[in-house]
């Protein structure tokens, strides 16, 4: 830390005085020697638990992040309406028929149609990948269940996620196209445990609506073992179906900054999960991470310059609505959001620091940088991706960056039931308090604007 | 391997001869060089699955065994019936109803019987473990579910099971003498996954029988934490019931010795399996280990001496019932049986021996200890545990070895859906083969006799 106060002070930028930077000091030390991120998350996922858009728990999900900005002091708490199409999942099960009969696990995919009352029973065809699905003889696939057996590759930056997640997203009417009765994929997840993994899938609007499922990895290995001995036929039952139109609430706290209140530096999270496991790191992590932050920087003996804004977001898993309904309320006052941050990959450490700003503002996100190296955090490009809720907002400009976090064991449990308190080292966790504290200290409290479109510029 | 061979030759006993080790080297380096045990292994989880007594399952395991041996090359194969009360699981849930609505990952424990149709709706009084409920006043536990937290140790021996599994087997009766309603249980099981670990519970004759189940590793982190928060009201619904009296078999095949085919080497393990998971470890291992040891001995150039009976015993989960009923029909030719050994305790590399014969026969299974060696096998104590399926016999005075698998992770899977072939390491797998095939050929192969009660005696 020493390292960091000489840098600074003989910065040439000069933005931000050594007084500044014990505070900053401070700050990362009570981040780091404190687990209240953890009491926080652990007081989300078991008062609340599992909480799914469009359900109950979801608005339950609401008042408790209320009350827990009220609780920690926030000075500003408010809730701002988002509403979407709920989706309920119903029961879901899968079983070989024939020759092997044997139960699968499975479940089904976000925005999924029902089979029929007695299920779905079929030959199975099965495709290594979408490709191969994409360029197969309708014949093959008319009539047929089809599996698609697409392994998701393991690493820290979850860029197996984006290779493998078109699969989950496009099987269904992919498989529609060429006459199939139901899409199976192979779990988009790196564990070998018999938890299927969810999430969302969309219909193309000019195919037909097929059921769409996962299967666990080891039941999809099983299955292939299964084709292995020739022709297999699959019973699938889903009565997951379509509900009403939800309202929920993007769930806002803010911190006053002490010169510029109408400059803000956001921070966000969302708040639901899916409704399998308790959404420990997807994306509980993400909110106990930027609510710690936003009461370690309330606690302060003096407030940075800006205001921090804490938004946890409705509905980001079933299509980003608490985001897309976040921008659209906030589109024409966007200016006053000098840049922004976004935790939802889990809990953690952070590792990787990108940023997407005006050339202009990368001295100083150097500086940042320079702040973040003794957590372990080195810097990567101007590229950055912010974050999906951070997505509609930075189409209309919004500087971001991203604090990077390992994602190694991240799909072991993403959007599975074992998605659950147990899978967080609280002292990862505080280590991303840290890293999001300092960025979000040390861009309140400096003048540099992140974009030519901000209001000082 | 060269060391071990000199020591033979110039072993004192001289039981053994030079040429029959070179057999056994042969013996073991095919068993290690040939992943065929793997290969059953994966017939048996994929063509059969999960196979739990007194389902169809259960007789399509037999067929399947009978199959198997015959197709390996057996020289003799022949079912012995087997009779049980047969039990069915039915449906489980379980769930937080006040405070804080969510579902629990629960299971229902073996001979279990139901709740009432709309399930147990009660109150929750935690104890950390049975004696803590032993010494409860009934006046806090009457009219309420009972849990017991206590939670298993790790080890490569398994010990930790002893201790815990005491739960699993008297909590419902223990909590029942108090007035509860219903006994939940934290898995016993040492992994942190939603899998709740199922398996038998036994209800004492003179208390009434309430419904029992286990709660995952994380469910009972859950309710612990809840409860750390207040009274918890709890909802279980099982289905679980009596089914009828159901008749199975023992499957037994053998490799005939060449000299005394009348003296017996028993193989054993344990056909049936919980109906969670495919029974991978529990016992497919097993079954595939001592499987291939008899196809290895019966494509030796020359036959030992004994013959190798390998038996897959029936409904060992819920009670032994195929090893007490082979005990029953064999008992006037126990002394037949020279010596045995069970696999069921995973797939796990063999890392230690113990034995329970008679102190002539020391020497000779120093000799047997010294071939384990290069297997990295060591030598324990002569008071060897056996095998559950080799209880019975034992208790009639049947000499045995234990060839111990490392059991680290053996309780990660134990009775839980996650039982299945992806958490078998084929490498460890031929390593026991070696084991087993190195006891198996120098028992059958020597005329030592290992009971006083033998017929060479």
């Amino acid at each position: 830390m020493i390292f960091v106060c000489i840098m600074w002070m003989l910065g040439d930028d000069g933005v931000l005085k050594a007084p500044a930077m014990s505070r900053l000091e401070l700050l990362q030390q009570q981040a780091l020697h404190h687990n209240r991120a953890f009491d926080i998350l652990e007081s989300l996922t078991v008062e609340v638990g599992p909480r799914m858009a469009g359900t109950s728990h979801d608005l339950r999900g609401v008042q408790w992040a209320k009350h827990k900005f009220e609780e920690l002091g926030f000075d500003e708490v408010w809730l701002e309406q988002a509403q979407y199409p709920s989706w309920i999942r119903g029961e879901a099960t899968c079983e070989i028929v024939d020759p092997f009969p044997q139960p699968l696990a499975v479940t089904a995919l976000g925005t999924s149609v029902a089979t029929l009352d007695d299920g779905v029973t079929a030959q199975v065809v099965s495709f290594e990948n979408l490709d191969a699905l994409k360029s197969a003889d309708p014949l093959e696939v008319s009539g047929k269940i089809v599996f698609i057996n697409q392994a998701m590759e393991r690493s820290n930056t979850g860029r197996g996620y984006g290779k493998a997640v078109v699969v989950r997203r496009s099987g269904a009417s992919e498989a529609a196209r060429k006459g199939a009765l139901a899409v199976l994929i192979r779990s988009i997840g790196t564990d070998s445990h018999r938890f299927p993994h969810t999430g969302l899938q969309r219909y193309d609007e000019d195919t037909e609506q097929i059921p769409a499922a996962a299967l666990s990895n080891p039941d999809a290995n099983q299955l292939q073992l299964a084709l292995k001995r020739g022709p297999v036929t699959l019973r699938l039952f889903l009565s997951a179906r379509k509900g009403p139109m939800f309202s929920s609430f993007n769930v806002i706290g803010e911190i006053k900054g002490r010169e510029v209140p109408e400059e803000l530096v956001l921070l966000g999270a969302h708040l639901d999960s899916w409704d399998l496991g308790t959404g420990a790191l997807d994306d509980g992590a993400g909110v106990a991470i930027v609510t710690e932050v936003g009461r370690l920087i309330s606690n302060m003996r003096e407030r940075p310059r800006r205001t921090i804004r804490v938004v946890l977001f409705a509905n980001e898993e079933q299509g980003l609505w608490g985001a897309k309904a976040y921008a659209a309320q906030h589109e024409s006052e966007l200016n006053r959001h000098m840049i922004a941050a976004e935790s939802d990959f889990g809990a953690g450490p952070v590792w990787h620091f990108t940023t997407a700003v005006r050339e202009k503002a990368l001295p100083f996100m150097h500086q940042v940088a320079e702040a973040l190296k003794p957590l372990g955090v080195d810097m990567g490009d101007n590229n950055s991706y912010g974050g999906p809720d951070l997505r509609p907002m930075m189409e209309l400009g919004l500087p971001v960056v991203s604090l990077i976090q390992d994602g190694t064991d991240y799909f072991d449990y993403h959007h599975t039931a074992d998605d659950t308190l147990d899978k967080v080292d609280p002292k990862a966790l505080s280590q991303s308090v840290a890293a999001f504290a300092t960025f979000a200290y040390m861009c309140a409290e400096t003048d540099v604007t992140f974009s030519d479109e901000h209001i000082h510029e």
